[in-house]
């Protein structure tokens, strides 16, 4: 399916990976005492095609969009949040601006579908303009985009991570700004995994009890209304997605597209990546996840993936932040296959 | 007991936790999101009486001692690997000089009891002289030390704590290197937690079944013939102990004077911990344990103080390498806390 969307996966390196992982096994520590560091580093090689590749230029590109469902209440927040989360991005005073500087990771923030008119925010160069459309529809009453603007919103995406690789971006991570995406992600979940709403309903951006059984009953009646097809990720999208879900499958593809390891964020983000893995099934091995939300439907998507979250710092506040904590210690597991020396070369005395 | 050495640990300051509280709950984002990264800096904010400490000044201190009980075959490495290692950290081709680079953070080596002469590096000021004596005994024909020298070891760690705060040092990380140190680490444990030494040996360096199984057996013979009085953490560290781990408990109990947040490595760095916190309860407010070692005697020991891990990588290196990796997570939480805009400041709308 990627090839009709011009989207060409290639295969990983082994010989990179090889490479790493002949280095790794030979460094000066007891064998693999670094565990997972010494993983990241291999997985990135093979990604990469070079055994130690320099990650230092790394972006997180949050993709801000709104949702038509927020008018069943599924919320705590109204959608004209989204549009003012984005001022607060440009603005450098979000969570997201926070993390990513003190990571020395840049930010870019895309417009994928908000209802706000953030045109001004485009002409002065702060945000990308890829908007699809103002906000999806309601998914409870109608599909919440057309199958082409299903397929813009993969391209726009995809064409965003190409330009970042060709900029000189080594390490992207995902991050998404919209209210009431929380409720298309537990959607995706719920056809994806084929458990019930029940269970993959979370409290977001913290609904009380009434709230979220009214979320839970708002996604199993948009399924039933909209019966997307579970093998086809398009149909998926345009039935219960959502503007931004769709940048981000798009990004992760082009960012594999384009060799440059990607870094998937939170329960928003994996709904995206399953998606996209759907979409290309080899794109688990151009993946990491960052870490474990507390929102449910975020531990059913990545068990699909069979992806285990980096960090467990029981945070759910999206944006990228999960990211721009677990980019520095992918960066990390790359860089003491690199630097650090083997017995051999420093002259100590192996076991 | 805390007095009797000379040290006083301070009250934690309520008021700049509080005011870091308060600021935690108005910040541009749903309640709590950012889940421990919040509670990381509010726990900073009551330790420095501050509620948005600068922490950009961090430093891992490691301390090296060797031990007498290696002559009963429970390591896969030979002793003189310690002071090899020593010369590895003042090279900076160690795992933990890697990462320490990688996260801005400085690496004091310190030689609290090793074997080799490192007069010339200690001449050449690449490492700290507090060596108390050329490694333990072996503690399962007598004890690991004297009393006077158990002493000694805590009110040197306690002195280089001082320094560096002195010197302007925010944070300060534990680590350790020592061939042989998972056994006395080990054996504090089983004093400390009662759980006997077969559930608490780990591989340490990666020892195979016969060496595990002899191991576990030294450490129940060396508590036995030894019969340190499990209150009485002086006794103890002299016993079963070992210089470094002596000099890691006297360096938090100093931070914790120094209002200095201290971050505690893997089981050697946390065998030192439970001792410093006997000798001083309050201790654990002033500690972050960084990681989930995959020695067994770690989780135990942790549990004891209350404290969970921050990160789970399945790391075993020692050396603080969990520390380099935790140390920027905490202070993340700090920066969340003072950088993030409140919705007021924003001009965001409130749920």
């Amino acid at each position: 399916m990627a090839d009709r969307l011009g989207i060409r996966v290639p295969e990983i390196d082994l010989e990179g990976r090889r490479r790493a992982h002949e280095r790794a096994e030979a460094l000066l520590m007891p064998h693999r005492a670094l565990g997972k560091l010494l993983d990241f580093g291999e997985k990135v090689a093979g990604i990469a095609g070079f055994p130690t590749p320099d990650l230092s230029r790394k972006v997180i590109v949050v993709m801000a969009g709104d949702h038509g469902v927020t008018e069943e209440g599924v919320s705590a927040y109204p959608s004209e949040v989204t549009g003012q989360m984005v001022h607060g991005f440009t603005a450098g005073v979000a969570g997201i601006n926070v993390l990513s500087r003190h990571a020395g990771i840049g930010v870019k923030v895309v417009d994928m579908g908000c209802r706000a008119d953030l045109s001004a925010l485009v002409a002065a160069g702060a945000v990308i303009d890829a908007k699809v459309g103002p906000g999806t529809a309601n998914m409870r009453r109608a599909p919440a985009m057309s199958r082409e603007q299903s397929v813009l919103c993969i391209e726009r995406g995809a064409a965003i991570a190409r330009t970042l690789a060709a900029e000189g971006t080594r390490m992207i991570g995902t991050g998404d700004m919209g209210i009431g995406n929380t409720t298309p992600s537990a959607a995706i979940a719920s056809v994806t995994t084929g458990r019930p709403a029940s269970a993959l309903a979370g409290r977001g951006t913290g609904i009380d009890d009434a709230a979220l059984a009214r979320k839970a009953r708002v996604i199993e009646e948009s399924i039933a209304a909209r019966a997307p097809d579970p093998r086809d990720p398009i149909d998926i999208l345009s039935k219960v997605g959502g503007f931004e879900i769709g940048g981000i499958a798009g990004l992760i593809l082009g960012a594999a597209e384009s060799r440059v390891p990607v870094v998937i964020d939170g329960v928003i983000s994996t709904a995206g990546a399953v998606l996209a893995w759907m979409i290309e099934p080899r794109l688990v091995d151009f993946m990491f996840a960052a870490h474990r939300s507390v929102e449910p439907a975020h531990m059913a998507m990545l068990s699909l993936l069979g992806l285990s979250p980096i960090l467990d710092l029981e945070m759910r506040l999206g944006e990228g932040t999960g990211c721009a904590l677990a980019m520095p210690v992918i960066e990390a597991g790359v860089k003491v296959i690199r630097e650090i020396a083997t017995f051999a070369e420093a002259g100590v005395s192996g076991p």
